[in-house]
């Protein structure tokens, strides 16, 4: 084999390229914060050098991590580009954790360097003294004067940028260099931090732009679009779109606090045509009495972080907003899956139609998704074929901070195990049916907990039911349920009536037949963590010693 | 600095996975070879299964160069994607070249493996007796029986495939392996080969694709387009489109032999929507007679290889066409501008937005491209400013094939060096005015040959002028020109009295101060290339001892 030539600059993909473009194309677009601030791409990249000559005098070095906390913001923004341009690593707080999640991510991520919006000076103001590696603060507002913070700064960002010059020679460096870190948060553990590299936010971003700008149903993104974020820009960095919308020269608009009536003046005044959040949010603005006599017909929506119900999709088709389901999490950098509709589907009902735009989806380009079993093979199609949904792309965390061991756990056979439970269906559709913790392993055979609580849930004496595996030497695990009964039906109904209730399910062939191995116990009331969430935690200590049958 | 934790798979970008998204979004979209042959994308990749089985039966290894003579059609799609993911090198043969010129890239890029069409038999008859490297030969056909090849092959493409099984484990390899080698001609010395690696045609699909998709003025192209090259995909791989057109599952529609009528047959049968071609096959087909009554207005055309005229470009959109103006080498895979128009533009008048539309372009995402003065400075905007065009991206031939020397010449300052003269103008546009053979370096200061050619040409008494560089102790090089007369001013006008002429333009302003520096000498005759182009090399042997002033 020959040796091919190699003299030429091997180019590397670093975060600073993706702004080229849109300021060669669109260099008057607006980036906007909320109904205060409106200024042109020109003017942000003016800022963003201004802000790594900041950096770099107030001491950031490569490998650095700079924690930010803060609003949906043009600052936000700027902050996006302007940590890792200089080699340094974005670390965007997740500042609705707990306090002391709060504090254990930044310890672990060692953060030296902190911006914080005025809002969160108290919480600032609690973790600071307990975080040494903090070495300087500099601190946002959007009031004037800027209210005053119980610890020492370095000053407020507007005075900071204005002092510094409006040039700055970007470095280049390996594309493996990492950019940005964000943790996530299990119900059980310590939070965990992931971590994704220039090379990996530009493919995420060519990647996910090109199959949103290139599909059309139930629809497209193009240059003319208004972009605005409602998943906060700390979890996994407003999913990617703050990169995406930049590349493409977008008119975006960031809007701070989500309050519903103002969001939704926002989206009508900046006539805002594309949107990423959860359910709950369009939830909360669809069912708002503001929204009423809005026409929203020209907005799109996508719609990740949990399922997007058949109901809801409904609710904002009838508004004529087109809305999309997409899958990933934050280990996926998050874009895994979205669900487009294929070419024939098109010609289908809407009511069919709604059956599939709310599915996990089909992978993205360069995705490859795959369903397994729990010895890790792969299965085929098919909702009898369920098993664990892994994932290989080229942006996907390379494993988790400072934490070889569930590092090496998430990646085991080389494919990111996500933890979520599903199958591929006939149309090659990804569908998630469980969280993978929320599944019993019978003898190899896998049963959901969900689908058991809602046999048991059927009863009319059951008023809840809590589901959990149960180690067992023969089977390997088996399920646990604790149910509480309706306070009339107390003494009248038996555990092992329960059980021969869902015996017609399984004859019916709706639940699976090793559903007779559960073992049930009636109790009282059911444990709960803090925020109210079912502390399955709890149950599954309980099942170790207590279970009954 | 703490390492951060690596202990992920890291993704290769491999030419197999463009595939994985369209087989899972639109198994059923169909690839067409004229109006012979439609196969679903399921059909299409059990294709090229088989013919990975052929190739590795016929004994190719990782590097093997694989070289094609082929006819744009749905077996050189295939062959597109089978040869590099095997792991070889497919090498796109120009068949428009000279006998001695493909002998020449044959023998330079020791191709092993021969795919050759029964119309090309007799060319490879004359040449295969000269090419000890290719061990074996398969021959291609679209006639039944196949005719009879007076060579010793393998068989006939069909056979074999028919013969192989449809699976293939297609293996993982580093993506900076090449996939694709071409060699590029210029008019003086031998062809130059160019080679791209997995990543960068990887990286060329994503960023050109999402440029192409996501913007809108003049054109998008969409999931839901339907695709026909006609630039030759033997030409920098079908400017990286078929690549592009497959990842987006696109219908796409190979076309055979370029014959105007049947072109326009296709485009009608099976509702073409985007293509991509040099100015001359625009031409060829809107002045076909057959045109005259079609409705094209739903096609778009990308333009490149030479400049887009207005007047072309008005004669396309007069019938509704959307064109668009794009620039790119064989060097830049190709695609590194397109000329689409920015935000304010889409209110301007049509006869400006020609004037757009027709530009060279801006700099596709990851682009940069830069104007630089002979001492490899980079100038700023403005047609004051022009230079030399130079090149960085992603995805740009790393050198030239076994030609250290050249390959450092390419990339001089770790820009690649176009060879293209010309400036950015106000609003951000790359404009080429030159090839930098062309322009006459005076002193630091540039002329246009073609300038002097021009104004040479506007008086009454000359017939044909050209214009070269002669190399001068005191300027570095001056200009010299041969001049012939109209037969009936011969003798009555001197050389002197056209040097007097240009006097005039220079008193203008209107052509450069040191076009007096003009030599020029009146022939009988210019010298031509036995296509009938000017031979500007014999003209700069002449210069070196017999100019006159």
């Amino acid at each position: 084999m020959i040796d091919f030539a190699n003299t030429g600059q091997p180019s590397q993909l670093l975060i600073k390229h993706l702004l080229d473009r849109p300021l060669a194309w669109a260099p008057g677009r607006t980036v906007c914060y909320g109904e205060w601030k409106e200024m042109s791409y020109g003017q942000f990249f003016q800022r963003v050098q201004r802000l790594a000559q900041v950096l770099t005098s107030l001491g950031v070095q490569r490998g650095d991590r700079v924690g930010v906390m803060e609003l949906d913001s043009h600052r936000y923004l700027e902050l996006f580009f302007a940590i890792p341009m200089v080699g340094a690593v974005l670390h965007t707080i997740n500042v609705r954790l707990s306090n002391e999640q709060i504090h254990y991510t930044m310890e672990h991520a060692e953060d030296r360097l902190l911006f914080v919006h005025t809002d969160f000076r108290a919480l600032a103001a609690a973790l600071l003294p307990r975080l040494p590696s903090v070495h300087r603060v500099v601190v946002m507002s959007d009031e004037a004067p800027r209210p005053e913070v119980p610890f020492k700064t370095e000053g407020g960002y507007e005075e900071l940028l204005g002092q510094a010059e409006a040039s700055f020679e970007f470095p280049d460096f390996d594309e493996n260099t990492v950019a940005t870190l964000f943790y996530t948060t299990g119900t059980t553990g310590d939070p965990k931090g992931v971590f994704f590299s220039h090379r990996q936010l530009v493919l995420h971003t060519l990647a996910a732009g090109l199959m949103f700008a290139a599909h059309q149903q139930p629809f497209g993104i193009s240059t003319e679009d208004v972009y605005m974020p409602l998943t906060p820009m700390f979890h996994a960095h407003g999913w990617g779109f703050p990169y995406i919308a930049t590349l493409l020269g977008l008119k975006q608009v960031y809007p701070g606090r989500y309050e519903p009536e103002r969001l939704l003046q926002l989206i009508v005044r900046h006539k805002v045509t594309v949107t990423h959040c959860v359910p709950t949010i369009v939830q909360m603005l669809l069912h708002h009495p503001a929204c009423r006599d809005l026409d929203l017909s020209r907005w799109k929506l996508l719609v990740g972080g949990s399922p997007l119900s058949e109901g809801l999709a409904r609710q904002a088709t009838d508004r004529g907003i087109r809305i999309m389901g997409a899958y990933g999490l934050s280990e996926t950098c998050p874009v895994a899956t979205a669900a487009h509709l294929q070419p024939d589907m098109t010609k289908w009902e809407r009511s069919e139609q709604l059956g599939v735009i709310t599915r996990a989806g089909l992978p993205a380009p360069l995705v490859r998704t795959r369903v397994v079993d729990p010895a890790g093979e792969a299965l085929p199609p098919g909702r009898a074929n369920t098993g664990e949904l892994v994932v290989q792309a080229p942006w996907l965390t390379r494993g988790y901070f400072k934490n070889p061991e569930q590092s090496a756990e998430l990646w085991r056979g080389g494919w990111l195990h996500t933890g979520d439970v599903g199958y591929i269906d006939e149309e090659g559709y990804v569908r998630i049916t469980d969280r993978l913790k929320d599944v019993i392993k019978i003898g190899g055979e896998w049963i959901s907990s969900l689908e058991l609580e809602n046999a048991l849930s059927r009863h009319d004496a059951v008023k809840e039911a809590a589901v959990v595996a149960r180690p067992d030497e023969r089977w390997g695990e088996r399920p646990y349920a604790e149910v509480v009964l309706r306070e009339d039906k107390r003494g009248k109904v038996t555990a092992k009536g329960l059980a021969d209730f869902l015996h017609q399910f399984i004859d019916q062939g709706v639940l699976h037949k090793r559903a007779i191995l559960m073992q049930i116990r009636l109790v009282d009331t059911l444990p709960r963590t803090s925020v109210g969430k079912l502390d399955k935690k709890t149950i599954r200590q309980h099942c170790l010693g207590k279970g009954e049958n």
